[in-house]
């Protein structure tokens, strides 16, 4: 079985290992290709910095920070602290000593003229992951949020996403969401590949806006999902009682004109792209709404509150993509 | 008082450190100018390392690492020890996290554009420093040194300054030192006026041959130091009881037929450079000789065991520049 996940951040991650928990015990030889959202990936220090990438790559290599979900497991600050002292900016973004590693591996290599595909395996190997993980793009994709600023020219100003979220917390209303470059960019080798030849397609509890959103503005990657005819697609809501599980995703979504429910978040991606849609029991009430704009939906526990939690859900949506499959 | 001290590193900063101590006594509106050896600068990781001027900077700026007379004080290496884990080469120089955020921040303004001593200015500017801090240069100069190797095409071979001396230790005789690029380097803003414009210049006790043997390669250096007719130039012997008080200044004065003692390395620099000569209490046989050259020599403790004694150095070594220049 060969299973492609589109992932962001945090929820992917989790979710991920939960699937390949879950793939250990039920299907062994099961091949499971990620890809990876890169538009929040930033420049910091002269350090390029994948913070998506990276929390996918921690998280399943078993270095992640557990408690907070990003971030290296027993990570120092010295860098960074010197780093104040010298005055440099930003210092909004905390790099650990640990992480910082990582980005100059990845920054040395890139400036050397490897893809950041090649990038992403050459990290990839030290953590021994099982599963392949390939940015979306190898070229250079960056979301930025429009927010109200009285003191810009026409009363607005577009920011990186990683200052709207780390730096303003998304306190500021998102007005737009803009993913520089997705038009212009080109899968990463092996991408469109892997989606083609995929048995089953999921979409994790990842933010539908700047996470998988952006990946499918990747032009070829909504194509090739909707072209293998074969392949079930079956998303996890990560919105569970009205509002995100993490992050903020409730406010990219009223940027799109999107309400933060679970149903609403199906009809965004919409039944051309997804065959099947998971919610939390909480939304069950959800399920008749979801089915009625033509995906098929499920409601079981949603909350990864250990790898046993996230297998059982990895395994909820393997099952109802087989459902999908028989008709 | 205008002084200006040529500087390598770990000897060099100790001198400096004794020079400002016994000035903020003795003459506090003295003006200091340091001209940094950068032949000894190499790139790990991506990241520009600079290890005299930094020596210098943390040194006087209060942040060296006592004991080993380099790198940060209470340094700590998890940056280096997670890029080993990834397999990234060298692994033979360490660099500290409190290190590698002034390589970041050096290696991000040198990418922006900025010059070397513009950077150094910068980098200053955080300690505080009772000097100013010039790079002998803006332009790359690199230090290699040829060594036997059976395997090499004619049996040798040019390794850089720094893996000579960090990775092997100076345990391959040196065939020779060439300062690479040295000859079409010019001088940075700021070093030949200083020397214009200095009433004494200092040797410190730092490698002639390396170190300030290769600031003196910069074309434009010699030259105004000769130019300055009023500012007698005083050195203080690295070489103790026939061998270098640290590093491996015998193995390359080997390489330029010079022996270790203080009286040869007085005569590599010359009368045309030296007019004063300070050689260990231990080498008062080699006054004589000295002055047999034509450059005036003393003998007088040159252990820098601590602050004070570095400064009762430094009260020598200007005690011996007035004398000097009465004639």
């Amino acid at each position: 079985m060969r299973i492609v996940v589109l992932a962001g951040g945090i929820g992917a991650a989790r979710f991920l290992r939960g699937l390949t928990s879950h793939l250990a015990a039920a299907a062994p030889g099961a091949d499971v290709t990620v890809i990876g959202n890169t538009a929040d990936d930033t420049t910091l220090f002269g350090l390029r910095v994948c913070p998506d990438l990276d929390t996918v790559m921690y998280t399943l290599g078993g270095g992640i920070d557990e408690e907070q979900g990003w971030g290296r497991a027993g990570e120092t600050f010295a860098v960074q602290e010197e780093l104040a002292a010298y005055g440099a900016q930003p210092q909004w973004f905390a790099l650990g000593d640990r992480d910082i590693a990582t980005h100059l591996v990845r920054t040395q290599m890139l400036a050397a003229g490897f893809p950041l595909s090649k990038v992403t395996e050459a990290l990839s190997v030290r953590w021994h992951l099982p599963i392949r993980l390939l940015p979306m793009s190898d070229e250079r994709v960056e979301t930025h949020v429009v927010i109200e600023d009285a003191e810009a020219a026409g009363g607005r100003r577009a920011i990186h996403f990683q200052e709207y979220w780390v730096r303003l917390h998304a306190e500021p209303p998102a007005l737009a969401v803009i993913p520089i470059g997705a038009e212009d960019a080109k899968p990463a080798p092996g991408v469109v590949e892997a989606l083609e030849a995929a048995d089953v397609i999921l979409f994790p509890p990842s933010n539908p806006v700047v996470s998988l959103g952006t990946i499918l503005h990747v032009p070829g990657i909504r194509e090739a999902i909707s072209a293998n005819e074969r392949a079930p697609v079956v998303g996890l809501s990560p919105i569970v009682g009205g509002a995100p599980v993490r992050g903020m995703a409730d406010k990219v979504l009223a940027a799109v004109g999107t309400d933060p429910t679970a149903a609403a978040v199906a009809r965004f991606y919409g039944p051309d792209l997804l065959d099947g849609w998971l919610v939390d029991e909480v939304d069950a009430d959800a399920v008749a709404e979801v089915e009625a704009a033509g995906i098929r939906c499920r409601a079981v526990p949603l909350l990864m509150r250990d790898v046993p939690a996230a297998a059982r859900m990895a395994a909820e949506a393997l099952a109802l993509a087989a459902e999908v499959r028989r008709g």
